[in-house]
């Protein structure tokens, strides 16, 4: 499964891509996207779905997940950051990509085990699961490499629950089987 | 001068497209894009995405102007906003348009003579503006519809402004030229 992660905000959006399944994850991109300050907020909020398009064109990842905000910063740092979230959500579903979306703590418990590590243990963390020196791009980038480790590893939680689910009712309807089957016997 | 004001919304966005000049608005189109909420965010943003640009290539307006956040209701709302927010104005950027942006105080003031205007008087001020019985869509069409007209004013006020600026600069220059045709005159 090639996942891309997203850490999103106005001024630099961190954007990873990612491949394998936990164990054997491997990074394959990692990058800042970084906006121009000198233009209007609308041209900046352009040019970030530009390249968060041009992104998933190139890596063609099966599905995308994205940090979602938390309200530590002040309300006009998180309005946009709210802004270019919507922008991020929108350019991943227009590419026709399912999108997951992760708080701060679950993507922090997914890489580093729990949910109030800081930002140099899951840098460390991410480095190592991806088993490479360093990341490219500034924290944001290894930031999204966490996101998209979060989904891997939630991924493999789902179909583990899937596979319980199936066993279950697989259990469930053998069971039901032979009860009916003895009814029957017992009957005759 | 052809204006599009937006209204934005995740659940509902209203756009409106005005076209002349103060004192003579004629309203070309209003209406309500409402996206589902049985469907993610990111599908629902998309959508609005995608139904902005549609309107912008149906009605190629001059510039577009979007009404600002303002935090009274809760955080969770708020954010949802600033998401909606974001996409109307990288979709009307990616356009091509300018897009200005104006506070709920500013849009009601220019409509209704004062920022504390309630929906009600806002709502007769734009149909009186209009000349028009009724507007198409909800509220939000309306609010739109209120954008836009703030737009028009707005940018009234700016040539005039930009006009006293030249008169004032010739006039200085015409000055200037005088005075030193004297001293040139007075030196012979």
């Amino acid at each position: 499964m090639r996942v891309l992660g997203v850490d999103p905000g106005l001024a630099r959006t961190g954007v990873a891509v990612v491949e394998g399944i936990p164990g054997a994850l491997q990074l394959l991109h990692a990058e800042c996207i970084e906006t121009h300050p000198g233009v209007s907020d609308a041209r900046r909020l352009a040019a970030l779905f530009d390249a968060v398009a041009s992104a998933v064109a190139l890596h063609r990842p099966d599905c995308a997940a994205v940090e979602q905000l938390f309200f530590a910063t002040n309300r006009t740092t998180a309005m946009r950051v709210g802004e270019a979230r919507g922008v991020v959500l929108c350019a991943l579903a227009r590419a026709g990509l399912e999108v997951a979306e992760y708080t701060p703590p679950q993507v922090k418990e997914a890489v580093a085990g729990y949910g109030g590590a800081n930002k140099a243990q899951v840098g460390r963390m991410v480095r190592s699961l991806l088993r490479v020196d360093r990341i490219a791009g500034t924290d944001d980038a290894a930031d999204a490499c966490a996101v998209a480790i979060c989904h891997h590893h939630r991924a493999r939680i789902g179909r583990a629950a899937a596979q319980v689910r199936v066993a279950v009712a697989d259990g469930s309807n053998r069971l039901a089987a032979a009860v009916a089957a003895a009814q029957s016997r017992a009957a005759r």
